[in-house]
């Protein structure tokens, strides 16, 4: 047992524990420009990501693993402050039906355009995600990039912040050590097209199938809302468009899964060219 | 206006209200071969799909189309009978955010493995779902069965119900359209094998990509839980395992993702050979 230094959380009412609740609110993150993240796996990406975690809240009862005193020391030693909660307060303050007793407060961060173009492969594949609704989406989006190892996700005109619980949750962590960057549809078009990548809109219209398109070049899949699908702007800018085969009687899929195809099958392409 | 037979329900206290309010619960939904189907876009395709509605709720106030009053006359037409709720009342019993006016009660209904039979093509196509927890992970396969134009869903061992309202939610009603049956694990793995369907394990463990294998040919996709994968039986059993390559941080997608991807796949050789 390595000894750590931590303060100990008895009551709901410790004013670290109020702050924690209010961070599940979107003012509170976009006020204070620091979020939440729940869960052993979510840590273990976002400390070995080079995520600045501010202060880091366990509770060992919660403890489903062996590695968890691990990360707390990770996180102590890249500067957090630890607190140990009573089971109690864990449960409350937790945003889980079952927490595994590891919660944080962390800074937002994100990336410019520039830094996503400094890291970029010699034939980059990036998502522009535009205006995401849910949660879940943009979270199953960054996953998905994830998979396929794209060289990033840009999210334009966003309606979900990127910091919201369930992004997190739904992204397991990913979104951590994904390259994600946030800009404006204009910023974004205009950088695409000075780099030479191929925008793709995915749109239901397309006449042409995502399977007879060359996705091994430089390409940016891009994606619109649940209700809508891509705003007229990305669909005019374009430079290709694309459509999923439907061959049932729903007319389309969910954002998230659509763009795990196409990921998929540029990954496919790029593999066996 | 066609003039409708339909009942007038201002109060929460009605029965069939209350009938309502308690199908939310499995127990429920066991007891009486019952469940819930609310929004249009749902209801017209249980309609169109030859589902059998009991009684249909339905809120004027909260139309967003104008094809409503066309649906309910086929609900009655069909031989279900009519309620039109205050709409306080619809509000209260909706299970959704924005309720869009329409609720109804269904009978329970999912096809043997011989029905199933009877209705597949020549070079079948099927997805096995083991055990499954989240109801949204079963109607996002459903409904990327349904995007294929898979044969058929067999719904082995349920965790969750497939007549839950989240299910028939994220299918966006193709649990209505499509084959769908329930079966125990050894039933579905004997009836595979006296028909030539082979047996496609996805799983992270397996060393052959999904890409790399020929999906033109009878085979039925088996998934596991989100927590634990395809169990033993299913890994043993199975003619061929495959995985999908995971380029990132995280060692899996979720299992609806992965069933999307495995089904997308086999559509794309079985239209360009």
């Amino acid at each position: 047992m390595i000894i750590m230094k931590f303060t100990e959380i008895t009551s709901l009412q410790n004013p670290k524990i109020k702050q924690l609740l209010k961070l599940r609110d979107r003012s509170c993150r976009d006020d204070t420009g620091l979020f939440l993240i729940e869960g052993y796996r979510e840590l273990l990406r976002a400390v070995t990501g080079g995520q600045e975690i501010i202060s880091l809240f366990f509770s060992p009862t919660h403890f489903l693993g062996s590695n968890e005193e691990w990360l707390l020391y990770r996180a102590l030693d890249g500067g957090a402050e630890l607190f140990s909660c009573s089971k109690d307060v864990f449960e409350k303050a937790s945003y889980r039906d079952r927490p595994d007793g590891l919660m944080a407060v962390a800074k937002q961060k994100s990336l410019t355009l520039k830094e996503l173009e400094n890291a970029m492969g010699a034939s980059p594949l990036f998502v522009v995600a535009e205006g995401i609704e849910k949660p879940g989406n943009l979270g199953t989006i960054l996953r998905s990039a994830d998979g396929v190892g794209a060289d990033g996700v840009i999210v334009c005109d966003k309606c979900t912040d990127l910091f919201n619980p369930n992004v997190v949750r739904a992204s397991v962590g990913t979104l951590f050590t994904q390259r994600v960057c946030e800009a404006t549809s204009l910023e974004t078009i205009a950088w695409l097209k000075s780099k030479g990548i191929a925008i793709v809109a995915a749109t239901p219209s397309a006449t042409l199938e995502y399977t007879s398109m060359d996705m091994t070049k430089p390409v940016a899949i891009a994606v619109g809302t649940e209700q809508l699908g891509l705003s007229e702007l990305w669909l005019r800018e374009a430079d290709i468009a694309v459509s999923i085969p439907m061959c049932g009687v729903a007319d389309s899929l969910n954002v998230a899964t659509a763009t795990t195809i196409l990921l998929y099958e540029a990954l496919r392409q790029r593999k066996c060219p």
